[in-house]
């Protein structure tokens, strides 16, 4: 072997070396971009059973399995990023190393005053949600019909399909606990304008959550139509993006600033905490008591009949209407599919962000708490999300197509179901055979062979440092349930002994005798019915 | 609805504009970066199949699913691109848009003359292997150890992780069938010098293609040892990376150029087919007579005893002796394991790349035929491969740690058991139920909630276009296997008609009578029976 040969001593004087001469080494200090980690062990069976329970939901609906490069074209993920009005501000982009000719909308390329195909180095980004790609997958399907008029926009093709995977935001400011890559699970239906698909969307969040293991109980599916706020809006003359984006982002605040916060900010404006004055939008002041009345109306109510019959009541123009009747066949949807109002319920007052949505929005808040590291008690809260948005592909080729999707916010629900103890993987981490004695090798192999073909995962302590200590050490800390132990005397009287490490759990003030609780976890057994010993201790829970 | 609101004529106006007139709308050409590509549902399919059947493999020897980073410092994936010499050659990368202090390899800030810590935008890069962020990973972790000099090459910690998921490589030339985003799926074992863990992740990966779907009679596993032909040219003088990795270079390309081109390259150069004049290296000609020799012997034995025998007869310096006592120790262990000599077999002459391998290689070939699209029959040929690398972890902490793992290329092995049909996924795609009347719609919902409720995958037609023709045809792109068709006549009677569509793979000219075929494809049963016919019609295979 041949691994002294630059270890511990070389390694030592090089770090009392002046740095010029170590650079020469090139020794790295070994890290991770800033708001990027890890996933350990127990994280990503969390992550993966989330991704699979809420998968196979997905599926029973009919949604198929579909996935897109982690890197596109800058511009076809466009300034569509929710939350942002600059991509800029929230995108990982650089230019492609490779030049390519420039398109023009129809595919055809750009060409210099010389008649030379325009070459760029063009900018690439990474998707930061999995929404855009799907615009432009869609959008590639579709271009060559829309183009030769065979695909309008009474009949774009139907495409259902769900997709998961790690998006990628860029924010100059990094919360804490918050990370710049993280998993996301979506699934979306192009093609369809019937408010049909979005009353599934929220059947589907409630049954994928209950898949995932929580109970009814825990959460509750809240829907809006952007329509009554736009409608709303519109009524008093405050109509175009710009404007509706400044009044709904004060609206979207509420939770956070107050119903007087939001008062201040639609009108002149605001003292904040630290006194700082803020601008308000200075609308009239009628409608912002109008708007401010809705509000506070609608946070008071939730049952679905209750908040169709008082928004009924309302009189605010063409957009208004059509939304509350969308909502009202999204009751009935729900009301024939046997949805209770206590799980899925009308919530007028939410906003959810700004960016693209266009009708229905839904978000799913669970009430399940945790304790923070201050000992607070605190509110998971939103957990999952979505809704209508009938723009986004028209952003690419110049069509309207209404689709409406959610999504789950895997590594967030995961985290917070690590907090909140909601639930468990139920995966069972592999038994270790401590390598004893350098002789009886053939005899752990062959024991680990026996273990798993019964389907018992099985490792053999390989690492290079046999002491017993370290290598129960490497069980704890891989949380390996059961060591197998066997050295020369056992293995000529044909015995072997098992050690369970679970209970390492099991808080020291628990127990009263060491000895005697070392012993209740320690067992010989003979060798011939070690597989059995260790399925029975392994099924045994503690 | 308001999605006629920038419809088609809208659109077809535009079409005929001027171009600086269009770039004002923004419309775009949706495309995908060259290299990159959709995955969709079939292909999907089988991915996850092999990544769920080889991952459990992994698991069941006691290996953890870990995650990395797609994106990583560049100078910590650093140059150890395998097949590359610089890694600007083959990697995405860019700056960071946010300015971080520079460190010293101890994690110290690096300042300038007045004492201000340097800030430096520093290159990212996405990963381009999954071997190179493990590193990263291992040397955070042992990194604080290595400093205090608590852990040393003798005792470095042991670790084991299983990781899949993209990675990207930048080719500037790009052959057909490649791609610049591809997902691999590893396992490796860091701390550990024993080669019973390289025998193990050649039992590994022969366990993992079995239950993936692979006969032991479609592949074989090929071992050596990379000090084998180390010590061979070290015991003709060629030592040092730059000139051992000049001549591996050479062997690697036995398969193309054969032995007389392998002659030529390394003793006084040859001319290839096109008359161009390669030029050699100059080797001393009873040298070069002895490896081409010894490529030639052993490219004719495979048998591990065979083979050991042969290699025992050769004497070339101690390099050579340590590569032979390694096989035989992984002989031992294939044996007592039970793994035959037809299934897992050792290759003298197998080079496997260039790059970081110290010691065991190991690759997978299969013997999978299937046609290309010019009908000829082609070999499937290495589906995985890996082997032992001592050297990576000292390339960022200084201390070598000894490391062996393999990696199953996922996208090429989808690629190829398509090719040649040898597995199938078993997943049946949802069932589409037509919507046939806009007033039945519940009902259609209803339906399909009771066959959900039996696990049966249903998906109710909500596209814009509700032509029959159209819904089918939407069934066929999307491989749906029955459709469930109600009017309202049929819903007043209490019947149902279901038709199965997966008879669309048989060929036309198979079919005698059309109208007696298509009768035999569609059934009438009750309403009260629905969930049970379409149970029994999808387990009645065709």
């Amino acid at each position: 072997m041949s691994s002294n040969l630059f270890g511990g001593t070389y390694f030592k004087a090089l770090f009392t070396m002046p740095f010029f001469i170590i650079s020469r080494f090139k020794l790295l200090y070994p890290r991770k971009i800033k708001g990027f980690r890890d996933i350990p062990p127990a994280n990503m069976q969390l992550r993966m059973k989330i991704i699979e329970a809420a998968s196979s939901v997905y599926e029973l609906f009919g949604f198929k399995h579909y996935e897109t490069p982690i890197l596109e074209y800058a511009e076809m993920l466009g300034k569509f990023l929710p939350d942002t009005d600059s991509v800029e501000e929230g995108v990982y982009s650089f230019r492609n190393p490779e030049p390519e000719p420039l398109y023009d909308y129809t595919g055809k390329e750009l060409r210099d005053e010389n008649d030379h195909v325009i070459m760029e180095n063009q900018f690439l980004a990474l998707r930061y949600d999995l929404t855009a790609p799907l615009a432009r997958l869609y959008s590639e399907d579709i271009f060559m019909g829309v183009i030769k008029n065979q695909i309008v926009s009474s009949n774009p093709p139907l495409f259902r399909r769900y997709q998961y995977g790690p998006v990628f935001r860029f924010e100059a400011k990094l919360d804490p606990g918050r990370f710049r890559e993280f998993w996301q699970l979506d699934f979306d239906t192009v093609g369809s304008a019937d408010v049909a698909t979005d009353a599934e969307a929220t059947i589907i969040l409630a049954e994928a959550l209950q898949k995932i293991g929580l109970n009814k109980e825990d959460f509750t599916v809240k829907i809006n139509n952007r329509k009554l706020l736009k409608g709303l809006l519109a009524s008093a003359g405050v109509v175009g993006d710009e404007s509706e984006t400044a009044v709904l982002r004060v609206l979207d605040k509420v939770d956070k600033i107050g119903i007087n916060g939001v008062e201040g900010e639609l009108g002149k404006g605001r003292e904040d905490l630290s006194g700082a004055y803020i601008n308000g939008l200075n609308l009239d002041s009628n409608f912002v008591n109008k708007i401010t009345g809705f509000l506070e109306k609608f946070s008071l109510l939730s049952g679905r009949l209750e908040v169709l019959t008082e928004l009924s009541k309302i009189e605010a123009g063409e957009l208004f209407t059509e939304g509350l009747s969308e909502l009202e066949k999204i009751n009935l949807f729900l009301e024939s599919s046997g949805y209770p109002e206590s799980l899925i319920e009308f919530s007028p007052a939410l906003v959810r962000g700004m960016g693209y949505y266009t009708g229905p929005v839904f978000e799913v808040e669970s009430s399940l708490t945790y304790k923070d590291s201050k000992g607070k008690t605190r509110k998971v809260g939103s957990i999952c999300g979505g809704g209508r948005y009938d723009g986004l592909v028209e952003k690419i080729v110049g069509m309207r197509v209404p689709a409406t999707g959610a999504s789950i916010g895997v590594d967030r629900l995961a985290e917070l179901l690590t907090l909140t103890g909601a639930i468990s993987t139920g995966k069972v981490n592999p038994v270790l055979i401590v390598a004893f004695d350098a002789g009886l090798m053939h005899e752990y192999q062959k024991i680990a062979s026996e273990l798993r073909s019964v389907g018992i995962a099985t490792e053999v302590y390989y690492g290079m440092n046999k002491n017993l200590k370290k290598q129960l050490g490497y069980a704890d800390k891989n949380a390996h349930p059961l060591a197998v132990l066997m050295g020369s005397d056992e293995y000529e009287k044909g015995i072997v002994t098992l050690r369970d490490l679970r209970a390492g759990a099991i808080k020291s003030d628990e127990i009263k005798d060491k000895e005697e609780w070392k012993k209740s976890l320690q067992f010989e057994c003979s060798r011939t019915d070690l597989v059995t010993s260790v399925k029975n201790l392994l099924e045994k829970s503690r």
